[in-house]
């Protein structure tokens, strides 16, 4: 590649970065897209890869893929599959760590940071040691492992109250994934496992649903909030709101009003944060981990340098935007678009996040919807639900195949990837 | 469950413990199917896992799930997931391992072994430390894993030699599994990688296959031989016969003749031996690890233990049966109708192996299949070959997404399942 045209580099394949590029396709730049993934993952449907009803495979599609399918005007996009570990801003390089410990340097005019966010534990003890989280595919494959592995133990423990104990499930975090695991969870134990397990008898699974505030789903209007509680009780989970977990052991998880919630496995899906990348790089960040962005959403001390998705501190009528996808994807376009206007000459414009709602899902032919002005719940609203899920989640094959295991899931009851997979290193 | 009922417990839920496991549902019996894994997984297409071709999970039925899939005569069925670590002939018990750690005793009345083989280096130096096999599911990700990796690693390195080493790769072992694998992967290598990979350029992927003997798939008819080798090379393949492999290194592998293939991959498929749980039983072996059985399938020293599947020596024809698919099938049905013959007090039967002839596949359209007397090549024996194994494959499910994958590959060329999985850990 001769280099005379202007170099964009995108750090992070997720919404933001796969939007920006799409938006860049085809113009007067060479892109170069850099995730420690060689594939983009759909991170929403994680919850549905934990509960053994998606291959962790059909939410993941190749970032190499994406381009190909652009078709010939992508002839200006390449990808790097490397960990970036900081940025010379002064030079304009990104550094990373290639395959087998490379260390590359990779030049930029402007660059595009969205690497996304992490699990923020707020600090709460035991979180780090003893709880699961759900925030990548690895993550969900091993919590998918855990939940199964915890069947097989239980069936042949011969100690009742151990096998209660292995048999409990407690969900951290009333949010949409949270709401939505918990959901998935009590499907999959009342449905497939059950008949895997006839002979588990009257030691009943149970998942517990803890959250710290006064309703479920913040940010939804109050009568879906109600019906995703009674919703989520009729499937058999046990919602306690006003809960706050002061700490995670090995037995469950403990609570700041003292009480004390007995369960094997603990799932914590109560908070994100910034990735840490970035408040390594000398950039000024929110206290959960944000980066702090110009109205345009370019970096405060680096005109050439943009944000977009988890990692920026965008807002939307006064207040910070949830750490969602359709945020990234708008400011992953609007940063691509800020980027064509500066080589254009001409100056980004203000980012402005529009509305279209939010939407989570319970169970089957359960879910809740905010479209603009309106709510809706119950069937309909799971119907868009799923075309919404269908229409973002990239490539024609993984849509056919995700839409084959979630009818299976619907007529039979049956979650089909029920596969316990073994260690399996990178190397 | 009360026990006056016989017990059965069957060792591994391969081909012969299913099989076995089949023809025992609805007997006047209690069966007990004791494996490591929670799921039976389809090996004939592990070469597909490794070459992007298939998911793990589509090649894996779940054992709960098949027992479940029997209907209510299974209800005799039960499965236990553990690593069995002895058996106590005297007092009947299998001893095991499972999940966290618990100690198992599990009785039985009649056993039947059938715990499989693992990769049989011959004490090759290297093998262990720096060669890739193909024996299980999670060797199979992990060569994917790695084949993509290294063309990643590729894409970025500006040493012409570096990248030309990093793109070589060798499979060790003209049998089968080898021919399957040095098709598949030239054809992932000529097809998905070069349109992923468009600026590689020069540095073209190579393929090598190295046989010890004086020809390709030992045991088919000369014809079918010859023709798999031509058929390799028109792919690609560098075929090389009569080369011993004396060592493997981190750059590539070490001849008996003195000559050095160079290659950072390398994937070892030249030999099998029977699983070494079965040496520490006290067993009479042969020198392969399989242990000796007496016609009938029953061991030499414990008449109530049977054998199965790759741990048993059974002849046929004067010969020691391969390690293949259909004798395990064969010799778990019969070993289970021994069982049910005892258990009416009838003395088990001779096995007799029943020999439908053998197949192997070389790449699109181009397979070679021997059955019964008859051979033939191309297209009749490849859509033959595909039409077996879909058969064979368990769970409909699983037979819908691997024709998908199929269908893809044929007519795009694509290979679809291009994700580079990170660290997941079993716990």
């Amino acid at each position: 590649m001769s280099h005379e045209k202007p170099r964009v580099v995108i750090v992070g394949a997720g919404f933001a970065g796969v939007f920006a590029a799409r938006e860049l396709a085809g113009a007067e730049c060479d892109v170069l897209i850099v995730d420690r993934n060689n594939a983009h993952a759909f991170l929403p449907l994680l919850y549905q890869v934990a509960t053994s009803a998606v291959e962790s495979e059909h939410i993941a599609a190749p970032v190499r893929g994406i381009i190909r399918n652009m078709g010939s005007k992508a002839a200006n996009l390449d990808f790097c599959m490397a960990e970036v570990s900081g940025v010379d801003f002064a030079r304009r390089v990104v550094q990373a760590e290639g395959q087998y410990g490379a260390k590359l340097e990779l030049p930029y005019d402007y660059l595009l940071l969205a690497p996304g966010s992490v699990t923020n534990t707020f600090g709460t003890p035991g979180v780090d040691e003893h709880a699961y989280s759900l925030k990548n595919l690895e993550e969900a494959v091993r919590l998918r492992n855990h939940i199964l592995r915890s069947f097989e133990a239980a069936a042949w423990m011969k100690d009742e109250d151990a096998r209660q104990r292995a048999l409990c499930f407690v969900v951290v975090g009333g949010g949409p994934t949270g709401v939505e695991l918990a959901g998935a969870m009590a499907e999959l134990m009342g449905g497939a496992l059950r008949r895997d397990f006839p002979r588990l008898g009257l030691a009943t699974p149970c998942v517990t649903l803890l959250e710290a505030g006064d309703g479920l789903l913040p940010g939804f209007p109050d009568s879906l909030r109600g019906y995703a509680k009674r919703k989520l009780e009729a499937l058999g989970v046990d919602v306690r709101l006003g809960a706050q977990v002061a700490g995670v052991t090995l037995e469950g998880a403990r609570l700041k009003d003292g009480g004390f919630v007995q369960a094997e496995t603990v799932v914590w899906t109560a908070g994100v944060k910034g990735e840490p990348v970035a408040g390594r790089l000398g950039l000024a960040v929110a206290p959960n981990g944000q980066v702090l962005a110009r109205p345009t959403l370019q970096s405060q001390e680096h005109p050439e340098v943009f944000l977009a998705g988890d990692i920026c501190r965008a807002e939307h009528a006064g207040r910070p935007l949830p750490m969602f996808a359709p945020p990234a994807i708008q400011e992953g376009r609007h940063a691509a678009r800020g980027i064509l206007r500066l080589l254009d000459g001409r100056a980004p414009q203000p980012f402005r996040y529009v509305d279209k709602g939010m939407m989570a899902t319970i169970g089957k032919k359960a879910a809740v919807v905010r479209l603009g002005g309106f709510s809706f719940k119950g069937l309909p609203a799971w119907l868009l639900w799923l075309a919404v899920h269908l229409a973002y989640l990239i490539g024609f094959r993984n849509r056919l195949f995700v839409l084959a295991n979630w009818a299976v899931d619907y007529f039979w009851s049956e979650r089909c990837v029920r596969l316990i997979s073994r260690r399996n290193p990178l190397a």
